[in-house]
Formats: structure tokens, sequence, C-alpha cells
């Protein structure tokens, strides 16, 4: 066989042999080059996975086209912040407490980013169909991205924009006070957000501490934004006795603590009826992971269909929203690489799985690092996780909470 | 069932049931952990796939930890550089003819890289088993990769160092002059090298107008280097003649420049023996395109095998080296993604595909930029052809040159 002969053969099969391929035919062209694009603003690491790193390929492994600008350029996760101690560390953000503890690199400026976004706009590079934004440096630079947020949300009003409120976690602010009333203000643009309980209690300044303080907290975060995810809240007492017995953990369970709950919440913006509530329930796994929040926004936004129709598989059943459906998907997914990176980190060397003790790491800052290094989201090795077609009623999707609004 | 047996089934599930799920097990952890890793120095654009949007996303797929250093940060590949009529900018380098004419953005100060670098360092964060390099902005900057390049050297002689000289293409040089002895300084710490046909000229200072330049240059190269590929030739007359028959084209070929040589040519340093030289013909795709020398140098890498054994699965052919496999798999993944991109421009409405014409595109710039778009790597949409497990004896090959040297 002549070589044009057989690379024409290659050439057919490439092109004809598998589902992606589909995309070069018109209709499916349309949708690869509008509903498939993401601008992801995130940070950006060298080494780990934090931020754009955690977010990108994952949304490049469910097939879209990512556009990515980096709002900082580190060596490695900063660690600037304290280890803490709640579970709800299992969902930390970007930048979070588990990292290295030193890094070298810069940030970009407010004006380097107005540049990037003003020169892709001259260049008709600037119409995503998605807008996915995370930790933002400083005040400056976040309004700048309200300004995009603004002007892409205007020219494009079924723009589908996930806001990570990135703040904070555990009862600690990772960002200067001055960022949080202008995150209150990107709020008209936003379509979804995915705060932490923390940022919930930032954000409003209600203390989560009873089931109305739950309703009063939504109530004010869905005055403005139709779709509210609280990726992860310690099931507390309080929240033990008030979530359906469908939810409840098993009677086994010796501490409730051991186990965080995730809650979607939908309204229509302008009525007055009350937000339609899922939850579920998913086991705390000890130890800290970084990028986990960045991975769990990234993949609620990719798995987030607005439209369902039957033609495109993804009919949500009467009992699922878009967004608890999307949800699901992102807590299995989050989850399931978390349980994959956890079982790696068991299998290292003892000095490389050392629990936390920030005395013996100041004396021996290389025993961090080893530490930390281990903990890495295993996202390239878990791919076939990332992979997985999702589909809702395989038992893991978020249950309708239809009595969450009654005692309001 | 249970939540918590849910999941757990669940993550027992994640955790056996795939083939990368078992490098949790020690043995492959070490593989993971270490001949997994690539760190990757290259040009970042927001928007477009060239420089680490082409290589790193590839490599993820099939399956290395990447350890991502930006060199810039810029809005999209910047065109600054006219547009070549050679067959050779099908396998045109970061920063290309093929731009948008105009970007926003940062380029990374030497300063700014070093201090990468040592950060990384210092949290034992650099000990990549693999390095790649691309596009450096300036002498400065690659000063500093040099001295890299030389430290993960030293500290591990089986680094596998992949750089790319990139240089310019189709006889225009995108860097300054200065560059260029830089470049022949860091040979010796390279395992492989990916020059274009012109990098080739002007690395060794020989014209390839015949097959004793072509051996005068490779014998050059060799001198510090083990492996060279040139990753797409021109098949001009004299090339034409001297090629073995059995890698000449189809009979029916009109024209003979619609062909390139891709040529990998490896040798023991210290030896006096001439290198061993293996080449394939591939059809030239006509139209512009960037990113596809970065695409091909990252999957040279990714497939390099430096000690392929039978459990591998990877056990090369006496008729094959380590190279020529790696060489195989990336122009094949390469062409492969080449054509799945130029069927869907093809696809594309007349404006977003018209052909090059400057004066038009002067007057009107955005036709320019929408034909860009059109070009742009379709890797996302294509990654089923990154993922192909590689094997040898598909007809795809490099064909053993085994008369390469007689007449010299």
């Amino acid at each position: 066989m002549s070589i044009a002969e057989s690379i024409d053969d290659e050439a057919r099969m490439t092109i004809q042999s598998t589902p992606e391929t589909t995309q070069v035919n018109g209709t499916t062209f349309e949708r690869a080059d509008d509903n498939d694009r993401i601008l992801s603003i995130q940070s950006h690491v060298a080494y780990g996975y934090v931020g754009g790193k955690a977010a990108v390929f994952p949304l490049q492994c469910i097939g879209y086209d990512v556009d990515v600008v980096n709002t900082v350029n580190f060596s490695n996760h900063t660690g600037e912040f304290q280890i803490p101690l709640e579970p709800a560390s299992l969902l930390s953000k970007t930048l979070c407490n588990t990292g290295y503890g030193r890094f070298g690199g810069t940030r970009a400026s407010a004006e380097e980013l107005a540049s990037i976004f003003k020169t892709m706009d001259e260049a008709g590079l600037l119409s995503p169909h998605r807008l996915l934004t995370g930790y933002i440096p400083n005040a400056a630079a976040l309004k700048v991205i309200k300004e995009l947020a603004q002007k892409l949300k205007s020219r494009n009003p079924h723009l589908i924009y996930l806001m990570d409120p990135v703040l904070g976690d555990s009862g600690k602010l990772y960002v200067s006070q001055d960022v949080i009333p202008i995150y209150k203000e990107i709020f008209p643009f936003a379509t979804i957000i995915t705060p932490n309980w923390f940022e919930v209690e930032t954000l409003t300044g209600i203390p989560l501490l009873s089931l109305s303080a739950l309703h009063n907290a939504l109530i004010i975060l869905h005055e403005h934004v139709q779709h509210v995810v609280i990726s992860s809240i310690p099931l507390q007492p309080w929240l033990f006795k008030v979530i359906p017995e469908t939810m409840q953990p098993p009677a086994s369970t010796d501490n409730q603590q051991d186990y965080l709950l995730c809650i979607s919440s939908s309204r229509t913006i302008g009525t007055s009826s009350h937000s339609i509530v899922h939850a579920r329930l998913v086991p705390l796994i000890t130890g800290y992971f970084s990028g986990v929040g960045d991975l769990f926004s990234a993949l609620t936004l990719g798995h987030f269909n607005p439209s369902p129709t039957p033609s495109d598989g993804k009919l949500h059943s009467a009992t699922q929203t878009p967004l608890s459906f999307a949800a699901a998907a992102a807590l299995h997914k989050t989850h399931s690489i978390l349980k994959f990176t956890n079982t790696f980190a068991a299998r290292l060397p003892p000095e490389d799985r050392t629990t936390t003790d920030d005395e013996r790491d100041a004396a021996n800052p290389v025993r961090k690092f080893r530490r930390m290094r281990g903990r890495e989201l295993r996202l390239v090795q878990g791919q076939h996780i990332l992979r997985e077609e999702w589909r809702e009623g395989q038992g893991k999707d978020l249950q309708f909470w239809d009595r969450f609004w009654d005692s309001s």
C-alpha cells in the first residue's frame, strides 16, 4: 500500500470512527465552536493541581475548548494560610491551606489582565459560551473581572457564568476584606455560585447554625443569583436533625461529623417562589487536599445543561434540576478523584504521608513538602473518572428536599 | 443501599476497575511519581493551541504528570512574523506565522523564571524525569534554561531532555540572533532535538541542498546530541532522487513538493560510527496551522522509551530505534490531528476559511482573525487520536534508511 493510500485510510478512520469526530459536520461544528468554549480565569501553578491546573484538564477531558487566562503564575500553591481542622477543608480552594509554604512567581496586574481581555476582544476571540472564575488576587483585578462579566453577559444573555467566590475556608479569610463587596457586585452577572459554608457566612453575614439561618442565607444569595451550590456543609447536629430521613447516614455511623452535605438550590429570579433544594451526603475523607473546590466548581459548570433535551440524552427527571444534575456529577467525580488520590497517598513511604505537625514542619520544611507532594490530586492518572459520561439514576443523584422551606 | 455503602462501592469500583488505577500500588507508584513527570517550559496563550497549550494536554492524555512553567502569558499567538509559503510551515512553531496579528500579555523575565525554578527546587519539586523546552523569548531567559538543564542533567544523568530549538521557519528567523549560540551551548544537555529544516540550516550553517549537505549537518548536530529528528523536509528534487525506492511517493504523484520527509537519526556519542537513520514521507496538508511543531515535539518526547522492555509491550524490532518509534507515533498523531482540524476548517463558513490575502487582511483584520480561529488545532475534540496506544508495525513506522551514509 502506498504511503498516500495508507495515510488516507488512517485519515478516513480518524475522521469517521469516533463520536468526537461527528463534530466536524455542520451541526455539531456550531456546538463545538460555541457551546463548548469556556473562558477560565484562574491561578496557575507550575507544580501541582490547584486553580487552573485543577479545572482545565477535567473540562478538556469532557470535551470543552478552554481559553485559559492566568491570574497568577506561581511555582506551586502558596500555603500562606493556616491549616484548618474542620472537615470543610476537604473542599478547600485555590492557594489554600495545604500549600508548600513558600512560592516563587508573579501575580498578573489588573492592567495585564485588562490588556489580555482587550486584545482577545479586538481579535474576535472573546465570545465564550461559558465563563469560569476562581481565585482573584486582589480588588483591582476583581474589578476587571466584574467589567468582563458585565460585558460578556450584556452581549450574550445566555452566557453561563459560574463564579466561585474564593474568600476563605473553615473560618479563615484568604483574601483582603475589600474583595467581599466586589464579589457581591458580580452576583447579578453570575448564573451559578459555589461558595463553601464559610463563604456563605462571609457573603451573607449569617452564621449557619440553624435551618432558618440557612434559609435566610439562601434567600439573600438568591436575590441576584439563580443557582447556588454549597459544596460542603459539615453535618453538625442541627443539620443532622433537619435533613430528610432518606438522606441520613447509616445508623452505624458513630460520628455525624464524618459526613459533609452538598446542597444545590435553584430559583427563578423575579418570582416570589422559594428555591428548589436538592442535597446529598458524602463521607468525609480525612486529610488535606488542595484544588478540590476548584475541581468541583469546574465539573459543576462542565455538567450544567440549562435546557436539557431528549436529543442529547440529558433530559432530567421531574425530581432533578439542571443544577442538581450537574452538582451530582461534580460531587461524584470529585469524591472519586479524592478517594483515588487518598489511596495513592496511603501507599507512600511514611515520611511522605505524615500527618500535620506544624512544629516539626517548621523544624524541617522538606517534611511538609514531601507530604504535600503526595497529596496532589491524581487528575491525570484518574482521567477515566473525569471522562465518565454522567447519567442520573445511578444512585448518586442529589435528593429532592421537598419540605426544605416548610418551616419558613 | 445506604449512602455510605453506595459510595464505598463506587470507590472500590474506581480504585480497582481500570488500568490507570493499578498505578496506586507500590511498584507503579514509583513510575507514576518519577518516570511519568515532565517539566514543560513553553509559551502560554489564553486562546488557541500553540506552545504549552499544544503540548501539555496531549502529554496529560497519554498519562504524564506535567509541570508547566510559562515563558510568556499572551492572549493569543502573536503572528508577528510573515506567512511563509513553504510546505515546512506545516510544522510551524510557537508564535509562528499564523497568528492573530496582535496580542496582549507579558513575557516572563529571566529573573521571574529563575525565581520559579529556585522555589520549586527548595520545595523538592524540581526532579522531573523528563524536560521539554520550546520557544524561549530571549537570550537572558534561555541562559536560565541552560543552567536549569545543566543542573537537572548533572543530578540525574537519565534525564530525558527534548529541546525544540525554536528559531524560525521557512527561511525566517523568529528570534534574535543572540539566542543561536546559546542553543548550541545547550546541546550537550539535550537527549533529543527537533529542529525543522530551517533550524538545521541555521544551527549548522549548512544549506540543505544535497544528501552530502544533510550528512554534514547531521554530523555537526550529533557531535553533542544523541538523537535528532528533522520533522519536515520538503521533498525537493535532490531529496526525491536519494531516498530509497520504498519511501517514494506513489507514481501517480504530480508534484513531489506535495510531500514532506520526517527523518530520525540516532547515534551513540563518543563512537565513530555513523547514526542510524529512519524516515517517512507524509503528504503536505495545504493551509497554515500553528502549534503543530510544538505538538510534534511533545508527542515525540511522550512516546520516547529509551530502554524498551517486553514487559511494557514496547520492545522495538531490530529495524526500529527508540527514536524512530517515538517519531513515528508523533508523526502519525500530529498528522491525524492536522487532517482532523483541516476537515473541520473546510466546513466553516467561507469567510472563516478564506485563503491568505495580506492586502485584504490589512484592510479587514477581523477577516484574518476568523480564518485563524478556524485553524486552531482540534486537540480536545480529537483527543481520541492523542490517546491511541502506539504500536509499531501498523504500516506507519519510519523506515530504516540502510544506505543513508554510503556515499560519505
